[in-house]
């Protein structure tokens, strides 16, 4: 038994699992290590940026082994990781605004939401597959609801109340929710059967959700990082 | 052999436990690493509550692949996990009415109970199971001497004398123990033989027990953190 994989060298999803795991890792020592150079009150933010990659970080580990024994979509880890890391990212919009006075609700309220979000996504995707459409459907109006609260509702009024550098991260979040986790989706309709069968059966479901969980943990946590920057500098 | 566990979709024990690892892990890194934040007074605190998250991460670890490995109830290393932790767990209530002059005593009798508690809870639910009613019995009589003295004997009269912040950090820690240590009397009751086979035989014990740990572990340290951070505001 070697103690380590041998992969085909035409095996981009295996590729895109390696570069993604240790990308995941080298970003947390990065948040991590960097917290100290910050004033106290952006620690808890770059600290949870790192938590967000090292949750991947031990996920794509997984998963990586994973698909290198089973060339086989790791769907159970991948949700997860995500399970835990989209709260986090909630938990991130709030600790942003809470300058700008945003209550706990506010956070609870889109953890309620990612939750949904995930668990009916599970289940379509791994449980009751031949359902896929229908959990798919909910899991994507839980999704919305989350881009309708951060774009148009209670966390949009607080960011702009906030105004400067805060407004500047917030409005970059939105778009990463928006355009960077709608990636998802369309990995979910690739991987799925459905009426959407032609439109997205030709992409392999990992290796877009590889690419999306590079772009939007270490993308989002980089935005919280700039803010930080740019507040510190001020005082 | 591969070197990752295959999970079927359905298997939501194995999930809490791969969850409840993970969330561990990243709570562990987020007191340990938060720790600097504050006032000297508070960080031992905050490293028991990282100490105590950490433990499990490990024990989680092992749990997660014993389950994958034998879909059996890693009871053993369930309780190595709670006989370190739980004592743990009363060392906090120790260091945060320090500050009112809690004796040492008051820690040693509180160590003292949970280690019987646990240690008679083993006793029933792995060795002697036929008798898991009586030893059961006696971990309850323990679990609520436990009770007692945060709620209504010395470990009172010093939250109160203490007042504040401190005083509501006592409050919500001692709920926790209330609710949210009854979870496992009830995961025992659904895992062992007794008068009670009716009433709990429909749940698992391991989703329960697992459930708990999450709430208690993570929770009570999240009630640390919070502590920590108003009375390192106000000064
Ligand atoms: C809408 C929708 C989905 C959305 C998933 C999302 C939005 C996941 C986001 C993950 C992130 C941001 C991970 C880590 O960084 C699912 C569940 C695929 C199911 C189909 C409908
Ligand atoms: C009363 C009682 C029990 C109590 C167990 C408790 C209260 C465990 C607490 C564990 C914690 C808090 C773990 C880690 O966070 C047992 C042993 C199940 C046996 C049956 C009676």
């Amino acid at each position: 038994l070697p103690l380590v994989a041998k992969l085909a060298p035409d095996d981009y999803v295996g590729f895109t699992f390696f570069v993604g795991c240790m990308a995941m890792m080298a970003a947390s020592a990065f948040f991590f290590l960097s917290m100290s150079s910050f004033d106290k009150k952006w620690r808890t933010s770059l600290l949870v940026s790192g938590l967000i990659t090292f949750i991947a970080a031990v996920h794509y580990w997984y998963m990586r082994d994973y698909w290198a024994a089973f060339e086989e979509s790791p769907t159970f880890f991948r949700y997860v990781d995500w399970v835990l890391t989209v709260p986090l990212m909630c938990v991130e919009f709030f600790l942003i605004l809470k300058v700008a006075g945003a209550k706990k609700s506010l956070m609870w309220r889109l953890i309620f939401l990612s939750v949904v979000m995930l668990v009916t996504g599970y289940l379509g995707e791994a449980v009751y597959r031949d359902q896929a459409q229908i959990w798919g459907l909910i899991s994507g109006i839980a999704y919305f609801a989350i881009v309708y609260d951060i774009w148009l509702g209670q966390a949009k009024k607080l960011a702009e109340a906030a105004g400067g550098a805060v407004l500047k991260a917030h409005k970059t979040l939105c778009w990463f929710v928006l355009v960077g986790w709608a990636i998802y989706p369309i990995g979910y309709m690739a991987g799925t059967p459905g009426w959407y069968d032609g439109i997205f059966g030709g992409l392999n479901l990992d290796v877009i959700y590889n690419i999306g969980d590079a772009i939007n943990k270490i993308g989002f946590g980089l935005v919280v990082y700039s803010l930080a920057v740019s507040k510190s500098s001020e005082a």
